[in-house]
């Protein structure tokens, strides 16, 4: 229903029926404005901006990508601009300005009120990926001394201008944060009731200066829509919301992902991705790996004379080490995640080391015994031996690496992430070849072949 | 700070010293008491946990997983169990109840009052991992008639039962849902105004039917905290909060990374998951992909006399198998998340495929540099030809099969996750065999070796 109301509106823009376009594109919710204006080309783009509401204008620009809203904002006139950054809710407008080159940011900051120009260079002084960059200044403080009654007059006066009306903030002289408080507990209160009465002196906060990953671990643990921020004194500076975490969440579980594929994180969005920036992500670990896959043939090239003795050795080659980078993806994955949802700490290494050790063991005699099946009906039985031998051997191998890496990453301040599927299949490459080798030889030699 | 406060907690219940326990856990956030629980042994776990008000430990029981719920039940009496069951929520009693075994759970709904049996079945009765497990009834629900100032009165008199008071739903006598309104409004508005006066009669909901990935996506998309529920014909059933969304969200991402890497979902923590569990969830696909793996072995076979006579040519066979799987994995890697968050659609693959083919003949040209260089000096021109353009063609192969598989499991309504690096790897093995013993065929007999 809602995808013909916006095919109904496309087909209108398509014939620049502007009034119609005026009447009909407000029933929309804004994701939809957003895509619908940029599924219409320039100079038509602009037109259909203009026609919008001031505040639904405001709320579909946030809405936009990075990319969308250059294009956008260098259609529009300088009046509309300044217009526009001022309406913009502080979060947003510091996360547009934030994203921008330097020279831009500056033109753009001298459109601003003085208000907006404080509260906008209070957001942007945060490091880039810190809770500061997250929050907005918009909330409701209220007084402990004040009566329920006048809290919710209070809230009725600010409604409008505030992110959320779901949770008060008592604050005392100082702005200091001395509690949150839903407003449910207001609305179940008694009118005359003082403030400082149904306060109860719980409540969490963050610091402006933590990593973003830290509001999305928090309010997944404590299962609030809201968090305030406060200065390292305890003074409240701003709230971040859901949503904003929620993105974030989004965004670093998408950059996990990449890592874990040898991919260094993009920036924005895949499908956008310029042809050079997907390159320069992909390139630079790819590289490196061929450098460490160097190692595997300089190690191979020790046991010429077993190799050129024996060709069918060879054939085994590629399925020992896929199995053994197989098991070691397994481990490393497993491990890289659960340390990025904190549900494993740097100091289980030694317990979860140990049962990969069991696991890893049993996992490579159940593909010991299948591929010795093989092996025998393919090759006969030394080679039978000396393949399942090694299966057994590499897959352990293989999984303490990957269950390894990440802990030994982690202590040293690097991100485990980066223990990738690519490097540890490359890794367990260059063991696997060794073993191999290694053990065909001695086996080869005893069996007098 | 709460560092400290837990840490004094858990001294206090060391000791035993019950009284002090009770005074002090209180203070505490419910994910911490629910940590200390699990820290604490029977017996003196369901001591600590019959110390908790009702409240708290009707939370603290929401909070926990599983495993940790059943056992904590296992040790109360069966009035304790019935009084807990009547106090969760109806999402957080259903959560429980689905989880656990079929008899156990038909022996616990038996504890239930008519109505909570009523609400419980009702939820149990949608499909897991559907919208419909994920909602609860507890919302507030007001008529277009009433007066705003009847619609308040309403809220402070359902307050303290609703999951949230941030938003009102409208619906009519069949309780057809009508509007969503944020409680905002109706605190902004004259008391005397009716509700259908500030009503907008837009709003979004979800079916009970849907899967909870829906839920996921529409929270991101329009940035709500709560959605309303509605069966076919928009009768309005439930609502789904942030906190369990935000939860699914990070499962769902779990299990994407999990099957990344060719792990079957595992259902629960990794830290508590047993032995058995880990082996059984990571030995399928191993089994599977070494028979996969087979196919590289055989095709090998069939270039056994080129291989005999130019041993080198095995030095180089890892690392251009690895490139070849590495340069797959990132763009399945790339596909599966950029199809997983809704930025690509299944209509995109023509150009996304297009793009793939010269970022990946780039990269290829790059390593093949790369790579020519070492060949020639490890292993003359000729080996060093073949290795360069075995590189630059496998590379392109591996990422065609990389980019292209999501999309076509995708297109036969299977998951393109299971597109994970170590299928790709195997995949990209096998046509990196084959082209590399061709092109070495070629080559090498072109120049009379």
């Amino acid at each position: 229903m809602l995808e013909e109301r916006v095919a109904s509106v496309h087909a209108l823009i398509e014939n620049k029926d502007w009034n119609a376009v005026r009447q009909s594109i407000i029933t929309l919710p804004e994701p939809e404005i957003a895509e619908l204006l940029f599924e219409t080309d320039t100079p038509d783009r602009i037109v259909l901006f203009r026609l919008l509401p001031r505040d639904i204008a405001t709320e579909v620009f946030a809405q936009l990508e990075g990319e969308q809203r250059n294009t956008l904002v260098n259609e529009m006139t300088q009046e509309e601009t300044r217009r526009l950054l001022s309406e913009l809710s502080p979060d947003d407008r510091a996360d547009f300005l934030g994203e921008l080159p330097g020279e831009v940011t500056q033109k753009l900051l001298n459109l601003l009120s003085p208000e907006d120009l404080r509260e906008t260079r209070q957001i942007l002084g945060y490091p880039p990926e810190s809770v500061g960059r997250l929050m907005t200044p918009d909330y409701i403080a209220v007084r402990p001394h004040w009566t329920v009654a006048m809290a919710l007059q209070h809230v009725r006066k600010k409604a409008k201008g505030s992110e959320t009306i779901e949770v008060l903030y008592v604050v005392d002289d100082k702005w200091k944060l001395l509690d949150a408080l839903d407003l449910r507990r207001f609305i179940m209160a008694e009118p005359e009731t003082k403030v400082e009465e149904i306060m109860d002196h719980q409540f969490i906060s963050l610091q402006a200066t933590e990593d973003r990953e830290a509001a999305v671990r928090m309010m997944e643990r404590y299962d609030v829509a809201v968090l305030p921020v406060v200065d390292s004194v305890g003074t409240l500076l701003g709230i971040v919301t859901f949503d904003d975490v929620f993105d974030v969440a989004q965004e670093e579980a998408t950059e996990d992902f990449h890592k874990g594929a040898a991919v260094a994180p993009l920036k924005g969005s895949y499908r956008e991705a310029s042809f050079f920036d997907l390159y320069r992500k992909r390139i630079g670990w790819l590289v490196i790996l061929v450098f460490v896959n160097i190692f595997s043939g300089a190690a191979m090239a020790n046991f010429e004379d077993v190799i050129a003795a024996n060709v069918a050795l060879v054939f085994f080659l590629p399925l020992l080490i896929d199995s053994s980078g197989n098991a070691g993806s397994q481990a490393s994955t497993l491990m890289v995640r659960a340390l990025a949802t904190g549900e494993v700490k740097l100091s289980d290494w030694g317990k979860l080391l140990a049962k990969e050790v069991f696991i890893s063991a049993s996992l490579g005699l159940t593909m010991a015994a299948a591929v010795s099946v093989i092996g025998f009906f393919r090759a006969g039985p030394e080679i039978a031996i000396t393949v399942a031998l090694t299966m057994a051997t590499v897959v352990v191998i293989g999984s303490i690496i990957g269950t390894a890496l990440p802990f030994i990453l982690s202590l040293f301040k690097l991100d485990p992430a980066a223990a990738s599927a690519p490097l540890i299949t490359s890794l367990a490459d260059i063991s696997g070849v060794i073993i191999y080798l290694s053990i065909a030889t001695v086996i080869l030699r005893e069996l007098n072949l």
